[in-house]
This record gives C-alpha cells, sequence and structure tokens, in this order.
C-alpha cells in the first residue's frame, strides 16, 4: 500500500522506474515526431485505449490506434511541417496493482518547412502503464488539450 | 566538502535526490496548475522566502506565500485560462549542511478558455530545499521573470 | 552487446547515467544562456566536432567552438536580450564502445529586454558523449534547426 507519505514524497518510485519512463517517452515521442509510427504504435497494449478531448469517442484497440496515427504522421508528411512533443513535468506513481501511472506536460511545437516555429498546443497526458516481458506498455492514454472543453 | 570535480560532473548528487526532486516539482507545479493551492502552498516550510523580480518585497512564511497563491489562483478561475509550468532544465546540488539547491527553467504556457495557446512567459527558479521528517520543503524561492528587470 | 530488447525498453542505461547527462545539460545549456562561455566550452574534448545546418561547415576543436561561442554571447549581450535553451525529451544510449549518446529537444526562448517572451526556433540535438578522467565530454555534436532545410 502506498502512505500518505509517500505519495507526497514521491520517494515511493525508484530512480530506475522513473528514468525507465524518461526514456521510454524519450523515444516514443521522438518516434512519432519522426513519423515512425509502427514504432510508436508498438508501445501500446493489444487491447490499449486512448482517449483524448479532441475526439467524441475514445480509440479503443492498438489496430485503431496504429491506424490514426499513421493518417496524422501522413498529413504532416504532405504538409511538410516538422512537428515535436516537448513532453516534460513528469509525475510518476506505481499503484498496488503493479501499474504505473505517469502524468506528463506536452508542448506541440510546429515548424512549417523553412518558416517560423510556433508553440502550436499545450496538452496533459496521464497514461498508465503495465509491464509484459520486462518491458512497458501503454494500456491507457487520456489526453486533454487545454484549447478544448474538458468533455 | 563538494570538490570542484564533483561540482563539474554533478555526481555528486545521487540518481534517486536527483529523481526524488523531478517529483517534487512535478506534483508542485501540477498543484499550482490545477489550482490546489492548498497542496502547493504545503510544499514551503513555515517561515520559507519567496522572492521574485516581480514583487518589489519578498513574500516571507508560507501564510503570506498562502495567501499570494489564492488570488492568484483565483484570478485565474475567474479568467478561465489554463497555465501551465512547463519546468525543466534542472540542475541540483547538495551543499555541506545538507541543504539541497535545485535551479530550474520555466515556461508558463497560458491557453484561454477555447482560445490560442501561448508561451506567456519565461522564468529562472532557484529553490533552497531541506529534509524535514522525510520530505523536502522549500526554504526558499528566489524566482526571475526574463521579461522584467533584474531587481 | 546491447539488445533489441534493451534499446527497445533504455533499461541499459542506468539511473545514475541518465540522471548524469541531465545534470551535465543543466549546467550546460545554463553556462551558455548565462553567457559563461569558458565553462560552456569546457563541456567538449579537444578535438570536438560540432555540426549544424545552420551552418554550412562542421566546427571542428574546442578553439574553433569556444570563439563561435565567444560571438554568439557578446551579439546577445549587445541586443541585451535573454535567451534560454530548455532542453528536454532526453533519451540515452550506451554504445559497446563505452560512448554515450543523448538526444535532445532544446527549445530556445528569447526575451528582448522588458519585451515579450517568444518561442524563437526549435532544435533537435544528438551528442556523443566520452568519459575521460571520470566526467563526461562532448565530442561530436549535431544540431538540426527544424526551421532550416536539412543540409
Amino acid at each position: 500500500m502506498i502512505s500518505h507519505e509517500s505519495l507526497a514524497t514521491g520517494r515511493d518510485v525508484s530512480a530506475s522506474l522513473y528514468v525507465e519512463i524518461q526514456q521510454f517517452y524519450g523515444r516514443h515521442m521522438r518516434a512519432m515526431d519522426e513519423c515512425r509510427v509502427e514504432v510508436w504504435t508498438s508501445d501500446f497494449t493489444e487491447d490499449a485505449v486512448f482517449a483524448t478531448n479532441a475526439r467524441p469517442e475514445p480509440q479503443i484497440g492498438r489496430t485503431v490506434i496504429a491506424e490514426g496515427a499513421r493518417k496524422a504522421a501522413q498529413l504532416l508528411t504532405e504538409q511538410g511541417d516538422r512537428r515535436r512533443h516537448c513532453v516534460g513535468t513528469l509525475e510518476v506513481s506505481e499503484r498496488p496493482d503493479g501499474t504505473v501511472v505517469a502524468k506528463s506536460y506536452a508542448q506541440l511545437v510546429r515548424t512549417p518547412q523553412e518558416g517560423e516555429t510556433v508553440l502550436e498546443l499545450f496538452c496533459t497526458c496521464e497514461d498508465v502503464l503495465i509491464r509484459e516481458e520486462g518491458r512497458l506498455f501503454i494500456k491507457h492514454r487520456q489526453v486533454y488539450r487545454d484549447d478544448l472543453p474538458e468533455n
């Protein structure tokens, strides 16, 4: 059980787990930003749920999530824009059942071809991660864009 | 004593302390951004000092700091804006007396209700943290906004 | 040898190495942003190479890199602007030969004297770091600005 004290200090999460998640996001976000959709998609469990206030219904299952990501990557490639997910302000906690909750902030930074870089939008992300065969996978993702209503 | 060598490499600070401080800021900044002022305020010592070049005099004591934070949160709620502290570029050192100095960069990102997200301002933050009953508290905070004169 | 599995999870890199590199960048970027060019420069090996798509040819050797940095710092001081490198989304890997590859994102945030803060530009950075006498040095840096063509 996680005590109030450990929740307050975050000391219950080991440095190696916290760093593992930083590495996970480094790789995960870079994969998306470089349009390596297969790599990005492989970070989700087969039955993962991706919910966001930018869509009326959550995407359910890795196949559906992958389809959405491929379309987004294709659009970005057609536009010739670069888009980066600058992820940070990470807060990690472990649940009694062994799943990991990772809260992060993401600034989306877009640069049109030889154009000026702009902060396109901001979102919060809350992932529930599970470990399978030694590595972490996203089982549930909840993203909120700050520029859209919560529901 | 901290040697020149260890200052240069930052190896004197353990991974667990560095991660503890990342967790601390994750929780601390999220509390502020979600207007959970009591949680944010509880990260300061009773006698904490909060100095910034945005105010002529430092705030002295947790009660005074809390009052300022409540007003800021109320204003934000009234405006219906969302404001996020994206904290990073963290550098941590330990002093011989056991206090911890944490330097960070913070980008303040504001999104008006259904409006466009903007980078509102940038500030540097230098906190002196002490450990009491197992957890860290801010004893002294010095914030500089880059858009204002230093004094 | 680094297995596919360990590449996927990033678990091959210890928490202490990852944190050491976060500390390295905290110090390194702060040195540049505060125009302490000597400190910044001392993070490069004598024979370091600094390549970027903002220059037709790479800078070769610490002396040349230092000269470029001094000019940039002087220009910034003359303009009276503040410029910050907000570094993050870090991904670290170790090569079999012991060198370390660190990939990061950097948002450059500029604030003219008493003016408004703007996101000036975005770049990706890939450093090859080596350890000498206990501390890390940059042996090769490749920076890409997103607003310029790749070559």
